[in-house]
């Protein structure tokens, strides 16, 4: 494996439109920068000046931030959506310090690059897109001897790493191949299930996402649950066994629109995973649990 | 009238990307997705994915969450500054329930397709845009006999139909015709408007929007409120019918600048509804109220 | 100077795409908005409207409501982000009074045309930008005798004019030019650096903008402030002059991974300001200092 590329080759600045008859680039671009600030608009017009007509797609860019482990649990769900292009993705709490910028190259139906900080966020979902087929160590602007800004490198370096590759220029002019088996990993979510003596199931689940609505998104997958073991309608008891204290009742339900009034329910969501839902009312407010938290649920 | 379209025709998948010579299909989404979550970015991804190339106006996403009614408002009043395109709106607190998915087609100047849930958020909307010309109920792909997830139908139901109709895919291969008088509407706002004994009128109206800014959107139209009926400079008695209970003193102003420190107004807003407002200060602050609560205002 | 353009020869309100080989337009859209209602979609679809398949980069919404001054300044350190393209920016207290609006005309490699409230918010920007060339008031279809809203000039004036010049109208159809001296300019920030006896350095600076982070962006340039005189490592003595009373300690640092646990820091940010900052946590929250509160640093 080689080192970072050539410092003498800087990431091409000039304009490289998108050439006669190959598709518009799309880049999927998710972020902890909010909406509070210009981070988002002026990364769109880096990527805009470099790559006239390239298309952004913003994924999500209210992000915890600096929780890189959320963020990359939510880009391994919603990869599957995504269609051919450039995943963009910052959430990079070591920003300006000695972690590695990274390139990863993805073979599969959906995006081809994913391009971020090497902290652990892009792993999951690039190996769900398809399997990291090789990775490369990003060469920052601000280490090849200039006195340049360190604190955003979404627009100053992976910005325009992402425009120099929609725009067809050679990773290789970009950084040097790293071993994928050397990138950060995130530790797996808590997400156990056994049966018990009297032929009940337990789980114990780590909560992974709290929605706009109050939706509490476990990391067990609703198959691997099983509906047999909870069958439509079964009454679930839950425990908080990590965060605040309490128990509570859940019946194992298909649609928001099977509650009643104030009952909760155990439902498969969207993508697949088990979630605590209320019916047009929080379930994450009436049971105080949050992001992180670990319950327990037994049937 | 046919029931839902043929379950073994899916909605088509693959990318149709638009005819060479026609114009890109607009999108123009609005829903209560918010952006905390990836919701709004997948449909995006969704839409791309399908029709690469089409464009997505976002009008709104933070409507408030499973308020159909007060949605619906906002679409109708928006809806005449669209032009051509496919509306695709969501607030759907009855996913996954027995309530239909529908596309509307219009025929106006603005957008000739409305896609969305049965539920009374669409019709105003479309009736304002030019009219119903037929409806169609679509096929949910989860009642075609799949166990896929029935909780984001934006994702898996109203953006591939929108897709679909941008690719040119006939209407009738996504769902069977209704009867258009079969459509959900949701109520009228509460608006009435009478003379009083000595001369003066009397308004009652619901407040269908608080803006970012603390206008208060009545729903009175300012024309039909009469400019000679609460000529510039009247004085105006308000009272809040439902809602915190108080009194309030209102002038009839132009323009936000005709009013003088902790002065509040009322004046014709861009949409041509009476609004309550305050010159760079929160009426709805100020006064305690808040969407749904009728005043009563006299002058 | 001529007075405003012929009230006779409205905004073209066709749609006028942009010629074959032409670059498609870009506009760079920031207001104080927000993403609550629908202004910013609706801006949107005005723009697409009127000049179909027209790019919109939103740079941010969510600027303080009314406030110009910290507008302008945002825009004036993001400005050369960006590439050719058309300003269109909106924090416009005095909406449907006297105030004009105006487009400035610019010659750089920039964004050309910045169009918006002659309040102050586009003076700088355009001059950083590469310097004003010529102004003209835009002449309001409010003035021009028709009784139509005057509350919303983001949507019928300054988009509208936006439009007309990327689909190529001559400006002289839109408003008369008048003198750029003429324009209205925010008093400039707060920021003052003078040597004290004992051969430190005592920094007076306003704080212009406070980040999603919790990143006090400081007036002063940090190149101004000069690495020598605040050598890395070396500590600094912070006091808040206007704001809530209080005294504080800060490192120089040159990222926030340099920091340790609570400690604060004094760094270059990504537009060369300096700011204090923090590791992984909020320097606003933890200091009580707000946008406009003017602190003192020695060293």
């Amino acid at each position: 494996l080689s080192g970072p590329g050539d410092p003498a080759a800087p990431i091409p600045s000039e304009p490289t439109p998108p050439l006669p008859g190959r598709p518009v680039p799309t880049v999927f671009f998710a972020s902890d920068y909010g909406l509070h600030d210009e981070f988002v608009g002026v990364v769109h017009a880096v990527l805009q000046r470099r790559v006239p007509g390239l298309r952004v797609v913003d994924l999500v860019h209210d992000l915890a931030p600096f929780d890189v482990r959320m963020a990359a649990f939510l880009l391994a769900r919603a990869v599957v959506h995504l269609g051919p292009g450039t995943v963009l993705a910052v959430v990079d709490p070591g920003v300006g310090g000695p972690r590695r910028g990274v390139a990863l190259s993805v073979a599969g139906a959906g995006p081809s690059w994913f391009v971020g900080p090497d902290n652990g966020l892009l792993v999951a979902a690039a190996e769900r897109a398809g399997g990291i087929a090789a990775a490369f160590e990003l060469t920052p602007p601000h280490r090849a001897g200039s006195a340049g800004p360190v604190s955003f490198d979404g627009r100053d370096l992976f910005a325009p790493v992402v425009a120099a590759l929609c725009g067809g220029t050679p990773v290789e002019r970009l950084g040097g191949r790293i071993d994928p088996a050397s990138l950060i990993r995130v530790a797996p979510p808590v997400d156990e299930r056994r049966g018990s003596p009297d032929g009940g199931t337990r789980l114990r689940a780590e909560v992974l996402w709290v929605d706009r609505f109050g939706n509490l998104k476990l990391a067990s997958s609703a198959e691997a649950a099983g509906e047999g073991a909870a069958p439509l309608g079964r009454r679930v008891e839950g425990r908080v066994e990590r965060g605040s204290p309490g128990t509570f009742d859940l019946r194992r339900v298909r649609a928001f629109d099977d509650l009643t009034g104030d009952e909760l329910g155990l439902m498969a969501d969207a993508d697949g995973h088990l979630a605590v839902v209320g019916r047009q009312r929080s379930a994450a407010a009436a049971l105080g649990i949050d992001v992180g938290d670990i319950i327990e649920l037994s049937w």
